[in-house]
């Protein structure tokens, strides 16, 4: 097979399922007439391949997990929603009168971000955001976002970003997903050799692919509470509050050290 | 990335999705606990790659196409369906009465279609099973299998264990899709570079993945009504009838030679 080439996969894969949903716009078609459902593709390092509709990152507040709805009553001042994609939860923030920025890296998500009324937008990394003069109460990582922080390395920085962006009495509200409940030995197997190569359980190293496009390879986490907290021993962060009502999924409330 | 091992991808994705719409017997959870929509992942060899959802291999006849429909009502004598999958088409023609073996090579497929009541089921390849003693009036190729023909040499080496599989007076019932309707430069594309490779136009080059496993990369035939025409020229079969209401997707009723 031909390598795919390294792409803005989310960015494309957002712009289809808008698209699609929306009815405007070329979007993908069997035989060049029928629709295709727009489907998100996750490969691990150990082979595993799994397909997700990506129509979620579209959903309106109705069709939200309770979840994002707690989320959103813990935010408070200025907002910097973290992965925004397609803008879910920042529009919703917007249109309650919060004042909210949206940050990812695809330009494409972005795009369809602002298309769908999203108006304070930055296309960068956190690391080189945190050079900028912008500072947030509160940090929003949900969708799982709380994988962005890679592995216990790359969290310390990426958190030390976040504090530099911090104002005073500054939150992050992450949602994040304990892998450990399964046993599913696929799974249970690929836990225990992360830990044997000294990575985390649930450190999973993950690319994405859409059409003829591809990521780099990337970390990403999935961790328990506990996990998470000893992460947070390194940073200027700590963990004030634990919403584990959807488990596997939970929402993790830290808040900046004095 | 581990490159994946060969195994039954197609039985395996078949059971869960079976699993899933039963809610019976063990199926794929995101952190143990969350359902995961079953998504059979396809490979091309220039690096596209598409999800679809594998439900629909289990769909009762009101969930069918109409083109369906009318295959089935096509079907005379005893039936062989090639590619039984599931056995979504040859559980109702039995339902209705009618002779019906279903024939698959996936084991974990055959597997699912008896244990929704197909009785007469046949785990082999058409070349192998064609030496065998029976001896058929219809064979079904439903939900795209004309790809099976895989590419203009293969289809002879098909096409002639189809005939001596047949009883006189024998007919195929396949749908195909046409793969030119097109104007994706992907696609568009992919053409092109078959053609300047001596090869059909939509002679795909693809694996399926799913899960932790992948097949082995086979050619899937998207061809023309006209390209069908001109393969059929080096067999006992002849093009009697097209039903083309469901562009790109067409029925061809294939009949023996005298």
């Amino acid at each position: 097979m031909e390598e795919p080439p390294i792409g803005d996969v989310f960015g494309e894969m957002i712009r289809d399922a808008f698209a699609v949903r929306t009815g405007v716009g070329p979007r993908p078609l069997a035989g060049g007439r029928v629709p295709r459902p727009v489907i998100e593709v996750i490969e691990r390092d150990d082979g595993l391949i799994n397909g997700a509709p990506a129509d979620h990152y579209l959903d309106e507040p109705g069709e939200w997990e309770e979840q994002d709805h707690r989320a959103l009553r813990l935010c408070r001042g200025h907002v910097l929603d973290i992965g925004v994609g397609a803008g879910r939860i920042a529009v919703e923030l917007q249109r309650r009168g919060m004042a909210v920025t949206g940050l990812d890296t695809s330009a494409g998500a972005i795009a369809v971000a602002r298309e769908r009324g999203l108006r304070d937008t930055v296309l960068n990394t956190v690391d080189a955001y945190a050079s900028a003069s912008a500072r947030y109460d509160t940090f929003l990582l949900l969708g799982n976002n709380l994988g962005l922080l890679e592995n216990a390395e790359r969290a310390l920085v990426f958190l030390a970003a976040l504090a530099r962006l911090a104002n005073p009495g500054a939150r992050i509200i992450a949602q994040g997903t304990d892998p450990y409940g399964t046993t599913d030995p696929v799974h249970v197997g690929y836990h225990q050799r992360n830990r044997e190569r000294g990575r985390l359980g649930g450190q999973l190293r993950l690319r994405l692919r859409y059409r003829r496009l591809a990521t780099a390879w990337f970390d990403y986490l999935n961790c328990s509470v506990a996990e998470l907290d000893a992460v947070l021993a390194g940073t200027r962060w700590r963990l004030t509050a634990i919403d584990e009502a959807d488990r596997p999924y939970y929402l993790a409330v830290m808040e900046l050290r004095e």
